[in-house]
């Protein structure tokens, strides 16, 4: 298959994708809207949601303005050219780094804001649906969620597609098309690096922003004055349903834009390596997966349909199965057209295995993050268990529930990163008389992984829609039977949002050695000699010190920024409480802006420090070790390979324990108000509140800013790897 | 200088200091007992610990020698002999091995055996002193101490340095003793190996008694029936008291043995690399700097004197300052007279500063852990002030706190490595034409930095002396001023135990990267080539992952531990309240034995599983990765290095978040109850307690023992590395 066909195939199906999420999104608006008291809520949630993510991404505008100006100036005056540089005027290379480094930020903020607008419109529609019937709210939350995920997905393959195709027309002269096929994916790394730089701050201020409304809310409301959560007393439950739009809905939006997209031109890079034997195809072939990945996932969405009295997550499952097994014969036809070699006859089903490699591991994680949240199972009951004798022992079996989560999922990464390396290494590709494809297996493993992507992010954007659902019925005071329909969705809802965490360090970690990989190779194409990272050095073994510490660094912060912005959540609506007592009687209406301008500021202050610390600690490590090192010696970009890896090991652990950690906490709770060890309003019930409002900022916001840190980590690292040589 | 006379310094210091502990023992034994209340309370615990000892070594030398016999049989039957090994017969091997292992493991029990046998009858001997005076009371206390550090750092060194004479002299037939004295640090490592066996299970009953012991104590009896800490009414209370003995003084007596063991071996498995340069001295060059070190602890701990009104801490830190500066004078001279080489004359100045370098980070350590932990600093006021808001946000900001503690320490410790690494390479010593003493810069900084053991141990072990004089005191209801002596004193000792935890977790971390190269070393001296950890290999990638993760469940099992021992002595208290309703009335006699029974029974059961899980886990990485590998490729010993550097480096992490996290937490409650934010029983109290009581566990059970699972995966995989080639 020629380029221009494959490159038609991959923008095609993701620019299809996209016109498919505008045919959903106008199906969505055009439902009902419900009851004036409904359209009150829905419009204060809408105003600070937008009003915040107006605010948030200037703030990210500024700040991305900012970098792509350090990294023009440092291509293209800083840095003399090197002749293994893909383009020889090193300004043309500052210009391409930048452009894509803006494009790929610009991109992931449209398709975080794309998202988030329907969101905040599905809302309401899902809680007036829900007046007639469970299946019209599930449709329409999901296809809600669905444009979220559509958007996202289909604008990252279309960005990087679409940089390539541009890229592919303006061949430097005297260069072919085929030397400059194989120089354009080192080209367009910055597109990963602006995505995973917009992931990181929509992530941190969107989970700050969530949890410290949350936080702040429930330690006033449920704990001090005794009110259900959602009431319309609370002056800061407007602010909390703002923040599950932005934190969950727009921040796991951008983590998992920034996955498709680093990792797509981290497996082109490797399939650089391949070229000998796949040719352009093996470049091209990580998005040929992505887009038929979009099409399954559109069929799986459309699919779904629950009885009236099914449990609601069945119906998502079936749809989820769909979509894998869709996904795994499309990737079987891929792999057969696109990875057949006359050299290595048997390399393509090798690889097909691989990415079946990533199917299987995408699925046990969605089981070991259930055994380890839903309290049908043993962790959960003991965190409940715990609780019987006060808060203190059930943060302490809390704690340990979330370090031991973290033993399955290490086990199954190890499997299945050894048997998709192995299976890649014996496919028959052979350079230099070397078994060659083990790296590239790890690649197709991930990709398998992530074909589903578009289906697991509508699953999760699910979650806060319903979420929302329920307290916009909450609190216009719908009949009993009502909530009874959204209750059980956002139930559903809890477990897709613990599912796709879970999906999302799962496919972190798999793609995490791609980007290594990737980097390494990078290193080895500009100094020509393979780079090995060798920890019994010990400027490298410090280096690697330093990578762990980054991470216990970056979620301290992330846990404080939550605990004080929280904190003048609680000052605040302590004093409308005292000053209006009226609120309380409900003659007095709570000012709910005072409280959603309270946490946008805090949130947008206290995300800026933890996220310039992840964007200048490697630059400082290459170049401080760079300045210890010998001539010749690439400590730089050693030192920079042993710090990005243990900050990826470190970060998947602490991921891992943070969230299913706090997931845990919040099912012990729940499972406590179902009448276990006396219910609610028992000693037991208030111990499992304090294990569940610590547990918010770590599954909520430090938990899943790490996923984005690692992949920020390996986007930076390949887009300043020249700078450390 | 010759083999014997180095030899017969080692064996004289060590030997001498032995002798001193037992002039310092019949000292303490020597002083006044007090009164029969007293001797009633102070027999109780005395009966409570050594039984409970009893048993732990009972336990432990069962599985000792369950170990023993595997080494014998993989080294004498299952392994090839190869070429390179020291011995030729493999019999004789195993025997060395196994021998050695057994002795470390009998060295390391005698050693806590006899500090706790001195520690438990000098308790009752300062409560008594405290009637007199404060400097009577601190120097009994310290010096009680002091037999604990000077068994434990002598019996370490003339262990090593017995066992070196002993083989000198059998050398084989045909081999010239300068050879033979080159072999012996590989026939030795088991030593390392047992001292970190029965460490890393002492520090774990031990530190699950304590913690269960005080954690079941405090929740039903300050927090459910409101009593005091130490009152006689709550049946937990002697075993509180027993757990501060078998916890605290003889498993930190445990761990600094074996740091003393396995890094002297390691320093001595480097100082052969330098034979050429430094003969026979570089070998035995760490065991003098230690026989000196011992020494110079003496002198500091008997000059130790406190006026009457002074803070004690100052008189400490005077003896600490002391010690230090002794020790680097004894270090210069050591220096100038060992590693003097014609070859290389600034070798000697380099090494120097080397130990320098380890002196100034053992300082380091001191003041970065007094900022964390103590309340006139940022950090704990930090906790003090969330806990404002309730017992949720108290507890994520202690997390925060012990996250973000990690941050300096691994600085100082990077700036160590790094600064004595480039001071020992630049120091002249040439192999091969490339400079070769960088690494041994590196062993001759933790040599430094472990100078001061024997004095740091004395002020460690002050700590449960003083808490436990305290208790006798409360207990027996001695006058008020009495009691405030010996506050002040557990205050201090408070602070000592904080202290001797950061300066252990900083010596483990810099004796990490020597025992690492030890093993290289190791690796290269069987297979004849260098050995290099290429973490950019998948499966060393997946071994890397899978150290981490032991971390992660190690400290998992460690918490849980406490946690469920603790809910047993909380079931037994209920239970003794419930059924004599006397014991509150003062009235009846709560069951002391029966809750010293309850925990130690939980203790011991408990510790079995996390202790075998770090025995196994490196066996079943080296082994299953050898199976994965090809020939020749040496797969199990690299992926055996990935794993032990990553888990190093995370339980690096883990236990300076555990410790400091655990300390802030504890200051933080004592820091309220000088009368900060309402003090006593306001409800910020209320929440400071469940943050202390999270705390527990975290500093005195999970966090020092991975001091020692650092090491003992360290010696394990010395001592097992011939089975993974």
């Amino acid at each position: 298959m020629s380029l221009s066909t494959l490159l038609w195939i991959v923008l095609g199906g993701s620019a299809g994708a996209l016109a498919f999420a505008v045919v959903l999104a106008r199906w969505v608006l055009a439902r009902d809207t419900g009851t004036p008291e409904m359209r009150k809520i829905s419009d204060a949630i809408q105003e600070g949601a937008e009003a915040y993510l107006r605010r948030q991404n200037r703030t990210i505008a500024m700040l991305a303005v900012l970098v792509a100006i350090l990294l023009a100036f440092g291509y293209g005056v800083l840095r003399q050219s090197l002749p293994t540089d893909p383009v020889s005027d090193r300004a043309m290379l500052a210009f391409y780094v930048t452009i894509s480094f803006l494009l790929g930020a610009l991109s992931s903020g449209i398709a975080g804001y794309m998202g988030m607008w329907v969101s905040i419109r599905t809302n309401i529609r899902v809680a007036a649906a829900a007046t007639s019937s469970l299946n019209a709210a599930l449709q329409t939350a999901l296809r809600g969620g669905a444009v979220s995920g559509l958007f996202t997905v289909g604008m990252s393959i279309l960005g990087v597609g679409g940089l390539f195709a541009m890229l592919s027309a303006f061949a430097p002269a005297g260069m072919g098309a085929d030397l400059w096929a194989q120089k354009i994916p080192f080209l367009i790394v910055g597109y990963g690096f602006g995505a995973s730089f917009v992931a990181l701050f929509a992530q941190l201020g969107g989970g700050i922003y969530t949890k410290a409304a949350d936080v702040g809310a429930d330690l006033v409301g449920k704990v001090e004055a005794g009110i259900p959560e959602d009431d319309p007393r609370n002056p800061a439950v407007i602010a909390d349903l703002v923040g599950d739009n932005v934190g969950d809905c727009a921040g796991r939006g951008a983590d998992l834009f920034e996955s498709t997209a680093a990792e797509n031109i981290g497996a082109m890079i490797l399939g650089v390596l391949l070229y000998q034997s796949f040719g352009v195809r093996g470049i091209l072939f990580p998005l040929v997966i992505g887009a038929a990945g979009i099409v399954a996932s559109i069929i799986g969405i459309m699919s779904v349909k629950a009885r009236e009295d099914e449990d609601p997550m069945n119906a998502l499952n079936r749809g989820f199965y769909l979509t894998t097994a869709l996904a795994s014969v499309a990737i079987f036809f891929i792999c057969r057209t696109l990875l057949a070699s006359p050299d290595a006859p048997d390399a393509w089903w090798h690889f097909f295995l691989c990415a079946m490699v990533g199917v299987a591991t995408s699925v046990a994680f969605v089981f070991i993050t259930q055994y380890y949240t839903e309290y049908r199972y043993r962790p959960v009951k003991a965190i409940a268990d715990a609780s019987l004798t006060g808060p203190a022992t059930n943060i302490i079996m809390g704690l340990s529930v979330g370090m031991e989560s973290t033993v399955l999922p290490v086990i199954t990464i190890g499997i299945a990163l050894v048997s998709s390396f192995l299976l890649g290494r014996s496919s028959g590709i052979v350079i230099n008389g070397e078994p060659a494809g083990g790296l590239f297996g790890t690649a197709v493993a991930t990709m398998g992984m992530l074909g589903s992507a578009g289906y697991i992010l509508a699953m999760d954007v699910f979650g806060p829609i319903t979420d929302n659902a329920g307290g916009i019925v909450e609190m216009s005071r719908q009949p009993e039977s009502i909530r009874e329909k959204t209750d059980r969705l956002d139930a559903v809802g809890n477990t897709t949002k613990a599912l796709t965490k879970g999906y999302a360090i799962g496919s972190a970690a798999l793609a995490a050695f791609l980007l290594f990989s990737a980097y390494l190779d990078e290193v080895q194409h500009y100094t020509s000699s393979v780079l090995h990272v060798d920890l019994s050095k010990p400027p490298v073994f410090v280096a690697a010190l330093l990578g762990a510490m980054l991470v216990f660094w970056f979620s301290s912060l992330a846990l404080r920024a939550v605990s004080h912005a929280a904190q003048s959540v609680i000052t605040e609506v302590r004093r409308q409480f005292r000053e209006k007592p009226g609120i309380m009687q409900g003659t007095d209406n709570p000012d709910y802006g005072a409280c959603v301008d309270i946490v946008t500021k805090g949130a947008l202050r206290a995300m800026v420090l933890p996220g310039a610390l992840v964007v200048l600690f490697p630059i400082v490590v290459g170049v401080s070790f760079r300045a210890i090192g010998g001539d010749g010696e690439r400590l730089g970009a050693e030192a920079v390979a042993g710090f990005l890896m243990i900050a990826t090991v470190a970060g998947i652990m602490m991921a891992g324990f943070l969230n299913n950690g706090g997931g845990a906490w919040d099912n012990a709770k729940k499972y406590i108000e179902t009448g276990v060890h006396g219910g609610k309003k028992s000693d037991a019930h208030k111990a499992a509140v304090v294990g569940d409002t610590v547990g918010d900022p770590f599954k909520d916001t430090a938990g899943p800013s790490l996923h984005v840190l690692i992949k920020l980590l390996s986007t930076i690292t390949l887009v300043l790897a020249p700078l450390f040589i």
